[in-house]
C-alpha cells in the first residue's frame, strides 16, 4: 500500500514515546501526517475481533501457533494500511528464557518495512530514567545489561534488514538533547 | 512434538559439556528429564543410516547439496522426537575459509527450537582453560580472537532468533563459579 | 555452477580494491584465476540490458519493485557463472534513512554464496585514509561513526551467513602491512 511504514523501537526508559510524539508533530505541521500504532495494542484488537482474547492476560497464555497466526495477522492489516504509519513495538523483548525478537520472520515478510529506527542512549542515562521513573514498576537490571540489550538490538535490527531491505537507522535520545534525536527523526520520516 | 527443544552452545573451552550435564542431572531430581543429544553425532549416525558415510572423515567429505540434506534430515528427527531435548552444537565454527553457521536456514526451520543458550565467560578464561586442558589437540587463538568468536556468536543467534521466534540466552560459566551458570541454565530449560 | 562464489566487502576507504587486485594476481600466478564483478556495475548492465534504464540516475529512480527485480537477476546471473567469481560490494550502505543491506534475501538466495569477506581496519586508519584520498568526494563521518558502521557489517555477515551456510571471514588491511591482508584473502580463496 502506499504510505511508509515505519517500525520504531527502543530498550524501556529510553524515552521512544517522547521522540515520536514530538516527531509526529513536527512532521504533521510539515504536511507529512503520520499515524502512530503500537504492535502490541494493535494485535490485541484483533485477538478481540477474532474472538481469540478478551484480555491481555488470556493473550499471553494463547497456544503458541495461534500467537504467531495472531502476529502475521495484525503485520498483514497494518500493511494493507494506505497512508505512512509508525509501528511501535520493541527489537527484542528481554524473557525468563532470554530475548525474544520482536519482529520475527513470519511478521517482518507480512509487514516489509521501509526502515527499523532504534531510539538509543548511553545505558548509564537510561538506567538513570529508569531510577526516576516511579510511575512504572520495572526489573531492575545493571548498565551492563541494558547496554547488552542494545547491543543485541543492533544485531537482530542487522537480520530484520537482510530479511526484508529495509533501512536500520540509530537515533540517539541523549540527556538534554530531546530536540536533537526528534530532529533526526523527523529527517528520517519525511 | 511435545517437549522443548533447546540448542546450547559455547565456544571450545567455555565447559558448556559440564555445565550441560550438571543441569540435568539437577532438572532429573526436578522431575524435568531432559536427553542430550549431540548434533554431530547425530548427524553421523543419520548419514551412516543413510548408507552415506561410515566414518567421519568420509563425512566431511560429502558434497554440499547432501551435507545439507543429511542437516536438515537429522534436524526434522531431533524435532520428532517427544520430550525435552538438549541440542548441543556451535553457534558458530572456526574453519579456515571464516565462520560456518552452526544452525543454518534449513536446520533451524526444521528444528523450531524454543531457545538458544550461549555458554560464555570472559575470553581470557577460556585461553588459560584451553592452555591446561592437554588431553585435547586445539588450534591455538588468543583471548581478542576468542573475543570476536564469542561476539560473533550473539550477532549468528539473533539472526537464528529472527528466523525462528526462539528466544536468546546468555549463561555465564565463570571461574569457581560453575554452580551459578548450572543455576542459569537450569532456570531457563524448566 | 562449478567454481566458486566469493563476496567481498569493506567501508568506503578501507582499501578493498587494492587488496582484491593483488590477491587476483597472485592466484592467477598460482593456477587459480577469479574474475572480479564489481555488484553495482553488473546490475546496470543487466538493467541497460532489460531496458530498464540508461544512466545510473535513472536506476538509482526505479520503484523498488522493479530494483528487486534487477539485484534478484543480477545475482542468478552471477551464480551461473562457470568458474571461480568474486562479487565486490557491500555489507551495508550508509544512506539518509539508515544501513541498508547490501545483501538482501533475494539476492542472497540467488547467489548463495560460498564465502564473505570483510576487509576491515582500524577506524582510525579509515578515517585517515579518507581524509588523504582527495580522488572521491565522500560524506565526511567521524572515526566513532565508521567504527559502528564496521560493527554492523560483522552483524549483517552473520545474518547471511545464516540464510546462506557461506562462512564469515575477516581480512585486515592495516597500515604497511597490505602484503598481510592479500595473503591472508588468497589463503581464503584458493
Amino acid at each position: 500500500m502506499a504510505g511508509k511504514k515505519i517500525i520504531i523501537t527502543g530498550v524501556p526508559g529510553v524515552g521512544k514515546t517522547t521522540v515520536i510524539t514530538q516527531a509526529m508533530e513536527s512532521l504533521s505541521e510539515a504536511g507529512v501526517p503520520y499515524q502512530n500504532i503500537n504492535f502490541g495494542s494493535f494485535m490485541f484488537e484483533v485477538a478481540c475481533a477474532e474472538g481469540l482474547a478478551q484480555d491481555r492476560d488470556q493473550m499471553r497464555r494463547l497456544d503458541r501457533t495461534i500467537q504467531k497466526r495472531l502476529q502475521k495477522l495484525a503485520a498483514e492489516k497494518i500493511a494493507a494500511i494506505d497512508g505512512n504509519v509508525i509501528i511501535d513495538t520493541h527489537a527484542s523483548v528481554k524473557t525468563p528464557a532470554g530475548y525474544l525478537a520482536g519482529l520475527p520472520e513470519w511478521v517482518l515478510t507480512a509487514l516489509m518495512p521501509d526502515t527499523i529506527v532504534l531510539v538509543e542512549t548511553d545505558d548509564d542515562q537510561i538506567l538513570l530514567r529508569r531510577l526516576s521513573d516511579t510511575s512504572r514498576v520495572r526489573d531492575m537490571e545493571g548498565a551492563a545489561s541494558i547496554r547488552e540489550h542494545q547491543q543485541m538490538n543492533r544485531s537482530f535490527a542487522a537480520a530484520y534488514a537482510m530479511l526484508t531491505g529495509c533501512t536500520v537507522a540509530f537515533v540517539t535520545n541523549a540527556d538534554h538533547l530531546l530536540e536533537h534525536g526528534v530532529k533526526a527523526l523527523v529527517t528520517i520520516l519525511k
